[in-house]
């Protein structure tokens, strides 16, 4: 493999026992001294005793064919995990120890037994995922990293956890912490995210992998919590999940029996198995989840076993384990312990050591994956280096979605648009947009939310992805908005180079505004197609009728809100969208018609707001009529109007605010000259936040209050969406 | 009972077999020449055939003790059903025909034979409650309303079926046509209403009834289909309906195997049987819905006898049943069959009937309904004028509760507050008010989604409302946001007298947006305390934090969005929410402490923007210092510094925008007077749509991204939400 392939990768990940190699401790060296460990028990639910032995490890995980440690060193590890939570909360005097505590077991096995990952290398490509739905517990996951020699983790970090500029922020943040796959907290959207994360796995592995060379080949682990449990969310992936056969994703139930507001019995009492085997997944009961390695283990290794379904692992825990008076109480959920309680705990479990201390022994343990990483990521480049010896188009294919590359000339493809095109839908022309660009996009996926016929999201050259057939582009995600939103930003976030987009009608964005704020924030680039963008939609009433949306997204940060009017303003929306891979697209687009309108343009769209007609000079028209979509073609009517009585007129498009914002002052002054205070906005949806752009004297004609039910036209006409009431407007600020 | 009294119950409903009655036609009435109907039979999954015979509903029906129609009878009503929703969706070109040609059947069966209603009072009190959660099949409900002689839904109104100003929207809407509930056609949304009303008959059943009396008597039915099925909510919910044993809750999941993409194979296969006996439903299925008749009578019958749990039904049909060549396919789902397939399936039904025809001995059948419904009432209301008789005080409660006056003098229970009182957080304050309320409201009902400790939510008084203490008014909804607000939506559309509340973290709002806009588009006042409203709450971080989340609601038609600073304002809050029963409230509430502010006041609030501290003269400040909720305690500081400094400043609290926008235009000069343009916002959120308030001229201080995890003093400093930001932007203006 030459370097210049190896480096752009972002290197790679071992995908066979890895029992040939030299660099992990032997038995002898692992031997130490047990520590007596006396523990509350306080909900262990199995009988079975084992004595303090060397366990095997090789009976359990298949990825490490022989025994890591004795469980005393385990223990102790497990320990370690506990103390740095309890210690980074109490330092913070906020946070979340109880997770951690009674997850330690877990997260132990999985990142020192189980997972194939390069701490020092994050981002290689072959690692295997793990998030943290649970995300209020991050500390556990940091505590992982911090073991597991991830830079972005040292002691310092620890101590600094959820102060200002910190790597340990209180909720895990993939923008702020290397390692950290998905952010999360807002409760089951980190399942979700697991859910597209293996989409993505299947999705890729069916792609490229051959008969001799599976270059894809990860799992995907998730731990999520009765509160992800409750949400909706959670459910409507987990149903997919099901649906797609996502053998390689495992997620582990924390089932603590604890939420904020105490005992689950009080809101919780339905059968979580049952749901999830009528979901369509494999579930397995551990039910001593405090110390009870090996059934850990041995779950594991059933749920790789299984590989048409997802895994469920309900794995029984005390949450707060250690605390002798906290644990199994919401107490122990979301505040520290207090000093007095955390000597308790220190006492309890006979933990001797000074705040932040790893013992040397658990260090010297988990130092092993450092060395083991870099032969982990050194064995992929070099299968990857045969694979591309052998299947140079595939290997160049895959290169560009592990590095984000977008292939030269791509934006060739976009269509462009004259105004003899006949009017269309800016739904229908966002299909050719994105049949144009799948055939140069090779990461471009996506699908709708049961609305495919109506949002015209169908790639024509693909088939569906599906359990059988995972190869193909086209998702069908079912009326599950939410699911789809969240399941979008795993996908983005599990590899550059995927560009995932999905679609429903723009008002069920009510649906899914979670998981797309999170896009924002964690800045994944997911397209949002949402058609049916306004009043225009007619019969199905308010109901179905966005009023406020445009603004509620012209107000969260990070996004892209886009309404394009025509064809070549879709097509200019498209670029923008494929080119913003940190910051999400909303694209609204109309159902019905509109004309392909003189001046506009793929370049105007970039800018955000421009010029697309003008018989003013000097920079000095007697009004400026301000439209965007499908309102757009009324500003330019009204326009047509005016000027024939003598006016001089600008017509602007203002198809996203963001982008004009970003202009240089000077473009703005040149846009909406300062001097020229007459400036009529139209927009088929709520003038909340247009004073900003038409100011104190201007007007904004929109729409402030709900829709009603009847044809578009007489919408239009009854709310007073007119030529009419732009030039009326217009005539008295002129 | 007196005719004040009964007056002002909008009436009432028998709640034991009317057999005694002799309203109901004969047998003979009814039997009439049998049409042969060669249906398509696609789908049929059961292979009994029954021969076309008078059927005895007597067997299955237990409010109906007679026969009521022989089966040729049923299938013409069933076929009427199908075909007023087959003409009105052909004359609207427009429309969703395949549910209504469907779920004729149970349609039939419910609202002819199981239902107790009264067609001429459609609020009256104890009526069975029907939720149509597919409200897209909206026709299957006009078509049943105008049968049973609703007035609402004539003739004329079957003929402007989605058109201007019509009853008959797109969708189903309580706020346009009397018979409605709720407002449903958002997927998911229909069924979590119809958890509410059966919570609210749970309630008030167990509050009011006496072992003489069961005053409160009535079933919630609702019909759901495969998209209700797919969305999150509805598994939020049914969770909930599960874990609360409500078993006069029956829902029939219309099992068409059809959604808009196609076949539910190619996104939904997982077994809903599994997931409800799992979620703690009974679950029956009704193998053929399309002419099963006696097996949905059997299932209701089943699902009344289960007492302890809610009931699925699942009833197998096939989507427009009927046409002989769209039937079973996507293409029935959403549009207009078309003149050439009307006929065909006119041909197939045997039809012969013009558009909109009722065949009389149809309409002779159905008319019994307005006697029946009469008298239904009428013994409802004597059975009403017994219990006031015997239980004076319940009886003057219920009447409150059901008539929505709210008890004289309520608002004297509202604390106010002094600037000597203790800072708190707002949080605590609405405890206090919600703890106040509480006891002069006997309607106030609410709880939280698992954050009850820290939303600060518990009524004192109360135990929790469950399975077996359904009295209390705490409700504990589990992390469950989404399903949280349409429960709240249903409860408070069940009887005006219920205000439900309910309350997360602000910032997830994002989860429940979806029921949020439906409580403000169907009127339904429900109050959401929504606590943890800035960066404010500190080190949870920019997942917990809102930034956009107040212009986002102020975007909102019908929203009363309100942030108050204090005690004074949120004892304000709560009377405006109080008293808007028709529009929901928004409460904006602090984590973090915050002083009593001299100049407060509720009636300040009441006008949504008002002075509270003013040291010029002749309503002419050098500046306008304008604040929300925690900041304005920051302005009021600034405002002590410029004073100091011999400036002429105005402090203006800008609790609500949208009560402000109310006032009259001078008393919006009087507060904002327009010859002042220095005028500086400070908000802990984003600054879009504050240029409305500042002016052009003004500053907006505030946040255009995401938050920061650290302690929240820091983040306000970092942030430059500080008192000396407010003092450097004024100085620049004066």
């Amino acid at each position: 493999m030459s370097s210049s392939s190896s480096l752009s990768l972002s290197q790679s990940l071992l995908t066979k026992p890895i029992s040939h190699h030299s660099l992990s401790l032997s038995p002898t060296q692992l031997s130490l001294p047990t520590h007596r460990l006396t523990t509350t028990h306080r909900r262990i639910t199995t009988t079975t005793h084992r004595p303090i032995n060397p366990i095997r490890a090789s009976a359990a995980v298949e990825t490490l064919n022989k025994p890591t440690a004795d469980l005393s060193l385990v223990e102790k590890s497990v320990n370690t995990i506990r103390f740095l939570a309890v210690d980074a909360v109490e330092k913070a005097n906020s946070g979340h120890p109880g997770l951690p505590m009674g997850c330690a077991p877990m997260g132990h096995v999985l990142y020192d037994e189980v997972m194939r990952y390069n701490p020092k290398n994050p981002y290689w490509f072959n690692r295997d995922r793990f998030v943290l739905s649970a995300g209020h517990g991050c500390m556990l996951q940091y505590a992982l990293l911090h073991l597991a020699g991830y830079d972005s983790v040292k002691e310092e970090d620890l101590k600094q956890f959820r102060q200002w500029e910190s790597r340990t922020p209180g909720h895990p943040e993939n923008f702020e912490t290397p390692g950290i796959e998905v952010t999360t907290g807002p409760l089951g959207q980190g399942i979700a995210n697991a859910v597209g994360l293996a989409l993505a796995e299947k999705h890729l592995a069916a792609r490229f992998n051959k008969p001799d060379n599976e270059i894809v080949d990860h799992y995907t682990y998730a731990i999520l919590g009765d509160g992800c449990q409750m949400e909706g969310i959670a459910n409507e992936a987990c149903s997919l999940a099901g649906h797609w056969g996502l053998g390689k994703l495992i997620a582990f139930y924390d089932d603590n029996h604890i939420s904020i507001d105490g005992n689950t019995e009080i809101a919780f009492t339905e059968n979580v198995d049952s749901r999830f085997e009528g979901l369509g997944w494999h579930v397995i009961w551990v039910k001593n989840g405090n110390n009870g390695y090996d059934d850990i283990r041995a779950a594991i290794k059933e749920a790789k076993a299984v590989k048409d379904k997802p895994t469920l692992i309900k794995v029984t825990t005390t949450i707060g384990f250690g605390s002798p008076n906290k644990a199994n109480s919401y107490s122990v959920h979301g505040s520290a312990l207090g000093a007095k309680e955390v000597d308790a705990t220190r006492n309890n479990l006979g933990w001797p050591y000074e705040p932040f201390h790893v013992p040397e022994d658990v260090r010297k343990h988990w130092s092993r994956h450092t060395p083991e990483g870099a032969a982990l990521e050194a064995e992929w480049n070099a299968k990857f280096a045969e694979y591309e010896k052998k299947y140079k188009e595939e290997a160049a294919e895959l290169k560009s979605l592990i590095t984000g590359e977008l292939p030269a000339g791509w934006e060739k493809a976009l269509p462009t648009y004259t105004p003899e095109v006949p009017a269309d839908a800016t739904r229908n022309l966002s299909q050719q947009n994105l049949n144009a660009l799948a055939k140069v996009l090779p990461g471009l996926l996506g699908g709708s939310a049961d609305l495919a016929s109506s949002n015209m999201t169908l790639l024509k050259t693909s088939g569906n992805f599906q359990k059988d057939t995972p190869a193909e582009r086209n998702i069908r995600f079912g009326v599950r908005e939410h699911g789809m939103g969240a399941i979008c930003n795993g996908i983005a976030l599990h590899s550059p180079g995927l560009i995932p987009y999905c679609a429903t009608f723009f008002v069920f964005t009510d649906y899914m505004r979670g998981a797309i704020r999170l896009s924002a924030l964690s800045q994944a680039g997911v397209i949002y197609v949402m058609t049916h963008d306004s009043i225009g939609l007619g019969e199905d009433g308010p109901t179905h009728q966005p009023i406020e949306h445009l603004a509620s997204f012209r107000a969260m940060p990070n996004i892209l809100m886009l309404r394009p009017a025509d064809g070549n303003e879709t097509a200019g929306a498209y670029k923008v969208a494929v080119l913003n891979r940190k910051r999400p697209s909303i694209l609204a687009l109309s159902r019905q018609k509109l004309p392909n309108l003189p001046g506009s343009s793929i370049e105007g769209v970039e800018k955000g707001g421009y010029i697309i007609s003008d018989n003013s000079t000097g920079n000095k028209p007697d009004v400026i009529l301000i439209g965007t979509g499908s309102e757009l073609e009324i500003a330019a009517k009204a326009a047509d109007d005016l000027r024939k009585e003598g006016k001089a007129v600008r017509v602007v498009s203002f198809v996203s605010w963001e982008l004009f914002d970003d202009q240089s002052e000077s473009y703005k002054e040149s846009v909406l000259p300062s001097a020229v205070s007459a400036r009529v906005s139209i927009e088929a949806g709520t003038t909340f936040g247009w004073e900003k752009i038409v100011g104190s004297k201007g007007k904004a004609i929109g729409i402030d209050h709900f829709g009603a039910s009847a044809p578009a036209g007489k919408i239009y006409k009854e709310f007073g969406i007119t030529k009419e009431a732009v030039i009326a407007a217009a005539k008295e600020l002129i």
